[in-house]
Parts: C-alpha cells; sequence; structure tokens
C-alpha cells in the first residue's frame, strides 16, 4: 500500500489526515483480526522475587495520603509502561508493615484481595472491620469507602485484584479520599457483612433488594476448602460435582443474585489433583493466577511454565491454557468473564466459532 | 334484584343459563370485592392435639403405595371437605414410625419438611440421602423423587408444607410412582447437596445454570440459629440487620438466584425477642405459621391466638396480623408470596391502595 | 377405605374432623391425579346465541353504579354456579348500546377487549381515550382506571377476557369506584398510548424503567393482520416465520420486556390456512379461543366442534386439541400460559414427563 | 518523588523494572483520578469535508477482498494515529459507488449503519436484503453475514457505527470471510427481518426466545419521525412523553427484550424545537452524534460548536453537553452506554457521586 502510491491517493490520505480522518481498508487487518491478537502475553511472577521487592518496599516507603497504598503492580510485559496485568485488570501485592494504617478512600473499581499468607490485617470496609486470613478473599466492590490497618507486629502481604485498566479504557473512573486515618481499630473476628450474610441460602429479610455486588465482604478459606474438598470426595464416591475429572472448582458469588461477586472481575478457586490436567483451552477472557498451595505447570500458548506457591501467572484473551497439577494444587483465580458474559462477547474455542449458532449470540 | 322481577328478565336470566352464560351485573360485588374476602378462615392447631392424633395413626394406618404418606392435613374450617390450610398452601403432620419406609414417588408439586422435633429419620431425594433433623429445612422440589426411611427405633413426626391447593386450583398436578421401597438406607450426616452448595456464597463451576428451585436440599438449624442470633446481636451494638425491632428474620432461598428456595412457596424463619411485637400488617398472600420454640399471641383480625411449641396458625391473605411474643419467640412461616409477587399481585396496607402509583404495577 | 372400617379407625377419623384435619391417605389420588383432571370442561359457545341475548340484556338491562358493565359471561359447564370460563378466566360479552357509558372504576383484576365486529366504542384508560375496532386488542392492565362510552346511535358487543378466576382463587382482589361517568367524550383515532408506543421497536427516552404490564393501551388490527399475512408468505417463499406448517401467530407482547402484554393472561392470534391443521397437543395450560374469521373444526379430546364466526371455545388444562381450518381460519386466544411459565408449572405432551430433565424444573 | 531520590530507593525501582512490576504509589493519581479524564477529545468533523474526500476516495480506492469496505474512520484527535471517534466507538463514512458491491464478511463487532441521505444500497445480513434509505437505522448484529450492493447509478454515503474500539480493548475480535461477492441482489422494500418483526407489540410465536441482539433488521424514518412528531404534540396538549421540555427522543430497543437493540452500542434520535436546549450534563459513557436535519450549537465543556445537517460530533465521558437548537434539529446519537450499565459503571452528574448511595451500586 505504501510503496510507488499514486499522488492523487497520497494527496487523499494526507487530506485525511489533515480533516481527522483513518481509511479503513488500511488498517481492516489489524483492526480486526481473525482472532484476538493481544499485546499483553502471557507471564509468570514468582512470589519470591515480588514478596522481596515488597518487603524492600515496606523499609523504604511509607504509606499515606497521596500514594495511599504500598502495593506493588504486576506489569505485562507486553504492555509497556503500563501497571496492567491484563488489559482490563489490575493485580498487586500489597504490604502493610507492623501497626500501619492505609488511609481512607474510595473508588469506583471494583477491588478484592485474596491472601496468601499471614493474617493480622483488618480491611474496614464502609466502616465494617474485616479479618485478613491466609486464603480468603475479600471485597472491596466499586464506591466503597476502605481503609487497612495492622494492629501487630508483624507485616502481611496479599494479592490486590482491581478492574482499573478497564476503568481506564472505559473512562469510567471516580476516586474520593475519606480520613487519613482509621478511627475505629477494632478487630472481630467476624465482619458484620459475614455475620448478615455468611450462612448458605439464608438471606436477612432486611435486605431482600437484590445488589450488583456482593454484600458478603469475606469468603473464609474454610469454607472454600471445604467445598474443595467435597468435590473431590464425591468423584471419588462416583457422583457428580468437579469441573472436570481431577479439578475441583468453585466460584465466589453475590448470594443476592448467584452471580460473580464482583460485577466486573470473576473470582474462582480451583484443586487439582497431583497428576491431574486441565485440558488445552481458549476463551475470549483474560485471567491471573496465583498459586495458592503446591506446584505444577501452565502450558500457555506451548510455553511451559513452572509454577510453585504464591507465583503469580497472566493468561491474555484467546491463549490456549493447559494446567498440570505435579502436586495437590490449589490456585486462586481473578479473570474479566463477567464483562464479556454481560456484553455478549464470551467465546470458547469448544465451541466452532464458524457458525452462525456460535456463543456471540 | 330477585324481587319481583320483571318477566322478561326473568326469561332473559332463564335464557342465559340455558346457554351457559352468567350475567355479570348481579355477581360483581361478589366477584370483584373491594378488598380479598377470603373463605379461608384465621386458625389454630394445637401441636398435642395433632401430635397425638398422630401417633394414634401411627398404630393403626400404614405407610405405603397407594395412600404413600402417613400424612394429617391441617384443613381450614373455612373450606369445608378440602384439606387445604388456605386457598394455595397445603399443610400435613407426617409420621413414620420404627424402621418404616415411604414409598419412592414424585409430584410437579413443590414440597418441603420442617422439623419441630427429632431426628432419624432420612429423606432421599433424587437418590440423594438427607438427614432430618430438629430445626431443619428440607427441600423437595417439584418433580424430584423422593422416599422417606426410618431407621430408628423412635417414631418421628414433622411438618409437611406443599402447594398443592395452588396445583388443584390451576390444574397443573402431575404424580409418578417410583420403586414402593428404598433401596438405599444410607444414613449420611450430610447429603451430597450440601456437600456441594453449603458454603455461603461458593458455586461449584460444575453447576452455573441458574435453577428455579433451590438445588441446596437441605438448610440447617445450626446456620439459621446463627443467622437469627447474629441479627439480634447486631441490633444490640446498633447496627442495620433486624426486620423491626427486636424481630430477626431470614429467608430461604436459591443459591443459584437469590430467590426464594422454591418457586410457589415462600419460606422464612422469625425470631422475636420476649416483649416484642411485630406490628399490624395485611397482605395480599396467605401463611402458615408454626412455633418452633416459645410462646405468644397471634392477633388475627383482632381475635387473640394463644400460641406455644409446634402450634400452628393459618392466615388467609388480607387478615390484619400481629404478633406478639410473650418470652423468645422461634417461629417458621411459610407463604405463597412468590406466586403473587411473580404475578404482580402483590400488595400490602403499608402502601396505599388507592393510589394508581400502588404496588400493583 | 369405608367399608367394615376399624372402630379405632372409625374413631380416629371422627377425631381428625373435630380438630380440623384430614388424612392424606384416603385423598391421596384426587388430590394428586397422575395428569391434571379439571373440572372444567371443553366447550362451544356459538357467536350468534350469545349476540342475541346480549341484545336482549341491551333493551333490559341498563348500565350504571353497582353492576358496572353489561357483560355477560360465558360460564364452564363444568364449574356450575360460576361465571368461569376455565379456573382461571373469564370470558364475556359485554354490550353498550348507543350513547350509553359504562362507569369508571378499577381492579387488581388484568383485562383485555377484543373486537370481534363493529366499532364506536371509546373506553378510557387512566384519562387516555382508546378507540375500539373489528380486530383490535385493548388493554386495561390491572388498577388502571377505565370507563367505556359509545357515542354513536349502534349498539356495540365486544369479548372482555379478565383473571378474576385466578384472582378469587389467590385472593388478591382489589377494587375501586371512581367517577359514575365519563367526562371526557373526545373520540381520538389513536390514543396517546399509541402515538408513544406505537412504532415498532421504538421506546420513549422518557420511559424508560421496564413496566409489567404493557403501555401499549391497544394493538390495532391492520398490524395483527399485516404479520400474519407476512409469515404465511414467508412460508410461501420458503423462508421461516409461520409456527408450524400453514398455521401464522403472533402474540401480543409489552415492548418494555418482550413478555406478554399482561401478566397473567397471554394473548395471540393466529392464523390456520384453509385445509391446515395445527396437531394435536396437550398442555398444563388453559385457554379461551374466538373465532375472528373463517370456520373449521376444534377436536378436544377427540369431541369434534364445528366453529364459525364469532364461536367461543374453552380449552381446560391438558386437553387434547387439535384444529383443522375449513376456510383460512382466523382465531384469537387468549390464555393462563404466564402464569404457569412464572411458576415453573408449564408442561406440555412434546416433553415427556417421565424424565427428571422434564420442563418442570 | 523524582528530584534527589534516595540511592536504594532508585535501586528498588530499577529492580522493580527489571522483575516487570510497578509502584502504585507513583502513579495512584493518574490510574485513579477523580473524575473521568479521557485522552480522548471533544470533536466536530463537517459533513462537507467528509463526504468530499469520501466521493474522492470513491475515484481512487476500490472496494474489495482485504480491505473491504470503502469507510473513512473518524479519528479522534486526542488519540493519535487511533481510528477511534471515542475509547470505545468506531464511527465512519462509507461509500458505495454505483453498481458496487462489498464483500461479505463478519466480525464479533456489533455495527450499524444509519443513512444522512440518498437511498439505492441494499445491506444483505444473514441472506436478507434491506433496503437503506434517508433517516434509516440499520443493524449488524456481531456475528451476522453481511454484505451491500448498489443496483443504481448514483453513490451512496452513510454512517457506520461500531464497538471496534472496545472489542480491541477487550481482545474479543472475531472475523471471518465469506463470499467476495453477492449472489443474491434482490432488492425488496421490506426486509424479511422488518415483515417478521415490524409491527409494534408483536411477536412470532415461531420466535419466542429472548435475543441478545435485535432481530428487526431496519428501524424506517417513517416510523421515527412519528413518534418525534408525536412527543412534541403530546407536549403540546400538556401531555408526558418528551425526554425534557422542547426535546423529544426515542431508543432503538431489541424487541425481545425492550433493551438497546445492541449489546454495546446505544442508538437514540432526538428532535429539539427551534429555540429550545437540553441543559447541561456529564456521564460517564461517550457518545457520536450526527446531525440528521436543522443547524444549533454543542456546547461541550463550555466550548462552542456550530453544527448543522451531516455534522459528527464526539462527545467524550464526563465531558459538560449543551445542545441548542437554532432551527428544528435533529439529531441521531450513538454511544456505549450500554456498556457501563451492564456493568454497572454509568454515572451522571446529577446524582451525587459524594455519596455512598449513588448510581454506582
Amino acid at each position: 500500500m505504501t510503496a510507488e502510491i499514486d499522488p492523487q491517493l497520497a494527496q487523499l490520505y494526507k487530506d485525511f489526515d489533515a480533516y481527522g480522518l483513518l481509511p479503513l481498508w488500511t488498517q481492516r487487518e489489524d483492526l480486526m483480526p481473525a482472532v484476538p491478537q493481544p499485546a499483553a502475553v502471557p507471564y509468570r511472577w514468582r512470589w519470591k522475587e515480588i514478596h522481596d521487592l515488597a518487603v524492600r518496599a515496606g523499609d523504604l516507603v511509607p504509606v499515606g495520603r497521596g500514594g495511599e497504598r504500598r502495593a506493588i503492580s504486576l506489569a505485562n510485559p507486553g504492555l509497556p509502561g503500563l501497571p496492567h496485568a491484563t488489559p482490563t485488570l489490575w493485580a498487586a501485592v500489597q504490604y502493610l508493615g507492623p501497626n500501619e494504617v492505609a488511609p481512607v478512600h474510595r473508588h469506583a473499581q471494583n477491588a478484592f484481595r485474596f491472601v496468601l499468607e499471614g493474617d493480622g490485617v483488618w480491611t474496614v470496609v464502609n466502616g465494617d472491620s474485616v479479618a485478613m486470613r491466609r486464603g480468603d478473599l475479600l471485597l472491596t466492590p466499586g464506591w466503597a469507602w476502605h481503609g487497612h490497618h495492622n494492629p501487630t507486629d508483624r507485616p502481611m502481604a496479599w494479592l490486590d485484584g482491581l478492574d482499573i485498566p478497564l476503568s481506564s479504557a472505559l473512562n469510567t473512573e471516580f476516586f474520593q479520599f475519606g480520613p487519613a486515618t482509621l478511627d475505629d481499630r477494632s478487630t472481630p473476628e467476624r465482619s458484620r457483612a459475614e455475620r448478615l450474610w455468611g450462612q448458605p441460602g439464608l438471606r436477612p429479610v432486611s435486605a431482600l433488594t437484590d445488589l450488583p455486588k456482593s454484600p458478603l465482604a469475606a469468603y473464609r478459606w474454610e469454607h472454600t476448602d471445604a467445598a474443595l474438598t467435597a468435590q473431590l470426595e464425591l468423584e471419588d464416591e462416583g457422583h457428580e460435582g468437579v469441573a472436570s475429572p481431577g479439578h475441583a472448582a468453585i466460584r465466589f458469588t453475590n448470594p443476592t443474585t448467584g452471580d460473580d461477586a464482583l460485577p466486573t472481575i470473576r473470582t474462582e478457586m480451583h484443586r487439582i489433583r497431583a497428576g491431574a490436567v486441565v485440558p488445552e483451552s481458549r476463551e475470549s477472557a483474560s485471567s491471573v493466577w496465583q498459586v495458592f498451595e503446591g506446584d505444577g505447570v501452565f502450558l500457555l500458548n506451548g510455553e511451559r511454565l513452572e509454577v510453585g506457591r504464591g507465583d503469580v501467572v497472566t493468561v491474555p484473551s484467546w491463549t490456549e491454557v493447559r494446567i498440570e497439577a505435579r502436586g495437590d494444587l490449589d490456585l486462586f483465580r481473578f479473570g474479566d468473564h463477567p464483562v464479556m458474559e454481560r456484553l455478549h462477547l464470551y467465546l470458547t474455542d469448544r465451541t466452532n466459532p464458524a457458525t452462525t449458532e456460535g456463543p456471540l449470540r
């Protein structure tokens, strides 16, 4: 298209440019590829490396108003300069030292925390103190006030997940400062949210309006572990329950609707038996995985990535994924699937994209 | 209208009759009253009386194919000859003696069991054995195969609730016999349904299709009690949670949607503090209440009914209800509210029926 | 059960009765039949007969406050004494003489009018005057104020359909008188509702909240006829569109949701080519059909009923229906299907009721 | 943060970089601004300029396989190098010369065409020929096969709208080639889609499954014009209907659900009376407007942009918009609002973002 271009055509393109126009026909292939061509790449971060750096940051960087959080973003190498794990998801390790407090703010972006190890921090969400402990998933739905405090003499680190890149892409960001510190430093075992919403299938009669974001602030490891254990036991007994052979999985959901806990972020926990495999698949959605326990291999577009405890792996859209468990392997996963599903843009390679009756209806 | 009727008019009415017709104008007031005029009446059954009769039936009437269940229906005196507690709800006490088995069948009618006292019976729902214990709510959604067996040497009695009258009114009954006995006499502590669905907010990835009927076969008393206790504690601490002052309440819901556990029957548990009152209200829906523990008073259209442990009270549509707790009062309630809500026929006297902007939208 | 009954058992049954109880085991079969056993029967009313009686009523019975409407109910012979066409549906012919006015009222019951012949009456719904003409379907959703006036010197008769029996069965009736006469006697060609909502697929930005009842007060014959004509032409051209071979059908829907126009009543128009047949089927829902034009045969549980213009046929639940068109046959149909669907009680004999995976999910 | 940075901190940042990490605290403000800070800018393209260039392109650039379409994208100057009108929306003028054919393809991206002037082209969507005429909105939902042909001797130009940028941002692109030409060159007045779905409130009984994308391929100007005219007449008569004083507006919707015609793109038509004003507002969504008829002024963040027939205006998220009609002003608008609404990210400045009870629930 560029070699020996017709002078009239050259002039036309120049005029396009002058008037804020661009021809489709020279860009069509890039703009509308046959299948997704993400700039983001499959990538693995080692927990030890991130954690060591977090510890060093803990010594050097204070937590406070302005910066707001000592959070270190996992920046996809395919998206240089951007702190994005995938085009829609932000993942970071946050570190809070002994007796530190992260100031109160709120934002339209949806957030969660997942705890790989340790405990001792309370996140205070809309005035409700929520203990953070190993294996727990804690929610901070968009526009909820929140700060954290660590009343112990031990530091704590955890994984933060947000939809910051999505929000940036859509220009839907809102942010507001609250108090620079936390008045309420209470340390209850269970949050009020859990006391109200934490029994299976029971809904307070005082709260019958459906909510787009889960009111259950914490999903505790004891429940997650029990659910995964039960699925594998049921498989042993010859009954339904597992997601695929040797592979238990639960989704964290909003008890008022049964949908994903957050409207833009899927959160799940997976357990794969030693030696089992989650076979190859592709989907038009992106994910971030963290190894909670055990070790194994992610095959991403054919590339083998060994993973162990705490390691984080990013899986862009339409990447072929196969997971092999070496020992028993527990994996936390978050993804942008609710976005694709709600917009009817979700497709997997198990459905045939060549048929009109595909999942893109 | 009838006195000294015009002969031509008399002939007209006679001809109407001959041709299968009826004039509206002579019936309009009965047919379309200003507010509901249920034939069913508010009524109380004493637990001791029902239970004594159930015990006698246990001695005299076998359980088996044909009759299917040793269940004694609470028949509303306002609906003579019919075994209906209200025009849509059937309530019965079922009694199963030592080592008895109730044969397997299924029906389109939705059903549940609520256990006032005792234990030792397993209800087997679609091949899944579900233990029945004091305070538990057990579901048998429409068209699920089910039978019961009592492997102990003690009899057990419980409350059955079904939508039989609704199904009769709508002509939507279907029924089918299964095996006359139960092969599987296993007695697990937890059903497979609970193992899969019994953790708060966690959904198996293998079961992501929403279901109109709850897959959680059992709602255990320990969870119900904990949820009610928490609401009253939160009230003491100055936080939201109770349904009204001194009155905790939870609804049993379908974890795949957050809706009522059954599509035609609402099920709830209420706890009212000693001395507290649930103030007067009316609604265009009918309920059956059973006292689980404690004693108090139901004021139904102004009539005082003293109630104690196990007593059952029926509340027809648009009956004024006020509940007073003498001691701490735990109440199980079921009703036909999902029917009215799904058909947009639900109204309470707290909304003004005289405004167009009423809840009948 | 009754012959030579054991004295102890006889006493037990007597005591049941004394305490407001009824045993299930003696009633189970009636209460829970294998398939619906409606008391209502298939029946045909001849238009000429109804209409002649309506004309006589027009001479003898005034229209006014109290009786409210000169409406003659089609009373199912299987439901003696009740003005019900089926257990959930009320159907009547209403007759308004020259210059008569039917007073204003409203009720929770949902209503529509379908016009077999004639014109000249305006129904005024929440202050909006809606012309009634041959082939039109006019809605009066529950709790909308409405009256009618006939400014012409010709009488007019039409079919009224309501969910009165359902409302009676559920005890959800509310009724209120408005002015005894109509101040606004305007006679616009198009109602305001049609002007706002009457363009296909276009929704006023001022009315974006979904409504449970259609805001489109009138569905005009010209549109219905065009839609049915198009389906049969598409069939001739080899394209999709007809409901079954030789059988065009449209459903009247709520433009804010795509659901049935009324939450408790389905309304449809069918056109069957001369010689075509709608083959046998059964469903757990009841219908009332009126012949709009043409003649044919309804086979109901094997019984042949010849029908011609204006004749009305009632089809109870689980009745086997087959329709044969002698000439081109246009049929209006209303039914209680939305009730069954919303309560998950809808079943047809094309699905196998013997499988768990039936439509009763 | 940058001046005289501590050497240890410098090393930390260097190590972050080496391990694919980025600190939040140095980016927080950019990443999470108080309100959206779109890179896209408010902008106006003049129709005459675009159209002249399109005509020149018609002479110089063939239409065919590979480039696929002679479409000229309106490229937002704030997003240099990208053919995006806003971060989610693509807008282009497409030009098809006499007897030209645009080849068949399909893509996951949703598309529509809006016709400012002319006629004579048929777009063939899944084998259904759809005439394009002034004022019409034509849909090409994602994954529908489509090509265009111009059987006349006159060229035609129109506005194309797609969600290409959204699809790029989310990595959900799929594309497939169909035949390089169109076999079916039929030129029906009405498409089959319109014949099936084009009557208000009427739904084919053969098509009762809800669809995420509207099956109504064309929304004709005669209906749009009638709806807008009616709203302003109703305003004159003192009735409800207009969106705001002097401002009629309709939304193009999916008749199976009442939702937006496409799941990712809102489409609307607005008519503002001469002299009337649509007052200032902001929203967390982006729009593209085209003047269909008349002239007026867009005030975008206080900047006055005069607009006349055919001019296109882009309005990024959170831009303050005020519209003044000089003469009667007809405006077509499309936007990404369904995305924000389905993800619960939609906010306007009329709700107070400083309250927890904001629309971000």
